[in-house]
């Protein structure tokens, strides 16, 4: 049995961060909208980028900027934009805070091989997997553009890894728990206590969803899987 | 045998994109330094960034703005930072120009396994791939953060390919030539017309320099590969 991971609020924290830099957007452009509106520009300016950008913090930033210079009619001020950069790269900077209880619980399911699959950029998500400390307890780490149901498949293909016995363990149910069981898998939602708004998704699924990672192994020995 | 192929410059048309960005960016701020001075500011900041933001578009842009606010003192125009938005969208939508002959080379190739191995942005790296209409020649295609011995190592180890039977055929000495010879395999040069500053290499090597990617079926039958 392969254990599948995602990584940014499954073994790390990361919405809280980007969440914190929208507030502080918000209060460097109080001048020209309230927090809503420009939150709401904000979501309209990420869709539309979105499928040329992807996603991560270059993106992100990217789309601050120029939902400033939109929402401000173009009166936003080059000081502002030098302290949007300063959000970008303070969300880089950021160090990796682990989930409370993530190294005891993959000491734990030291027996099951185990992956990190994570969206997002490149160059940041590989960084972090390194100075998270947690690189040792995995067998293989893949960053993907999108979590389809069809990169999935490819990973498993790859490493010649049948569906029936992939689990995959995160906190978005239409990235992490859909696709995979799409596919044959088995997956395991446990949320974060803020979701992307890009993430939302209203529907039925029939995966176990657990409070906190802390429950996972007791969950896996219930499959049988130990 | 295997031929893993650069992308960027080798199959497709990149750093001209660049340099034709680069020359907008220059008259644009033309106001607060000459092309040298700018270009020069300008390569101090992507290098300080470059661990940070890796490479490609977003990296670009997001280095440009700050150049753009920096060179200026804070007296870039925020439409003037909206223009090197513009540049930076305009760079991601630049349709994929091919090099001179590449389908015609792939499919004389037709007997070799082929695969791309490209350093640069996931999702616009496999945005290109994809529009380019080569992803059908190829087995894999792999985007990663560093063209480095122990990557072209991890990939090998990954697809049970023997360096002694890979050739790395592309338009960057320390990228795509210098890395693969340190770990066994074989490497072909294929300059590009321009190089991109961060890229330039003063050295001795090995490895057999061709004109253009045409010549590459016939140095294949040289070397006894097919």
């Amino acid at each position: 049995m392969i254990i599948g991971f995602d990584a940014d609020d499954t073994l790390w924290h990361n919405e809280d961060g980007f969440q914190a830099s929208h507030r502080e957007f918000e209060t460097l452009l109080s001048d020209y909208g309230d927090p809503t509106a420009i939150e709401e520009h904000l979501f309209e300016i990420e869709s539309r980028n979105m499928p040329k950008y992807g996603y991560g913090v270059k993106a992100y930033t990217l789309s601050l900027i120029e939902c400033a210079i939109d929402i401000s009619n173009g009166h936003v001020s080059t000081a502002q934009i030098a302290s949007i950069l300063d959000l970008g790269h303070a969300l880089l900077d950021r160090p990796v805070k682990l989930i409370d209880g993530v190294t005891h619980v993959l000491d734990e399911l030291g027996d099951h091989t185990k992956m990190i699959i994570t969206k997002g950029d490149l160059y940041h998500q590989l960084s972090r997997i390194e100075s998270s400390g947690l690189r040792t307890f995995f067998w293989q780490t893949e960053v993907v553009a999108h979590k389809d149901p069809a990169t999935y498949q490819r990973i498993l293909d790859l490493h010649g890894v049948d569906p029936s016995n992939f689990v995959m363990v995160g906190n978005s149910l239409p990235s992490d728990v859909l696709p995979v069981m799409e596919i044959g898998g088995k997956a395991v939602h446990v949320p974060y206590h803020v979701t992307w708004a890009h993430e939302h998704h209203e529907g039925d699924h029939d995966a176990p969803t657990i409070e906190h990672l802390g429950e996972l192994p007791a969950l896996l020995a219930d499959w049988g899987l130990r």
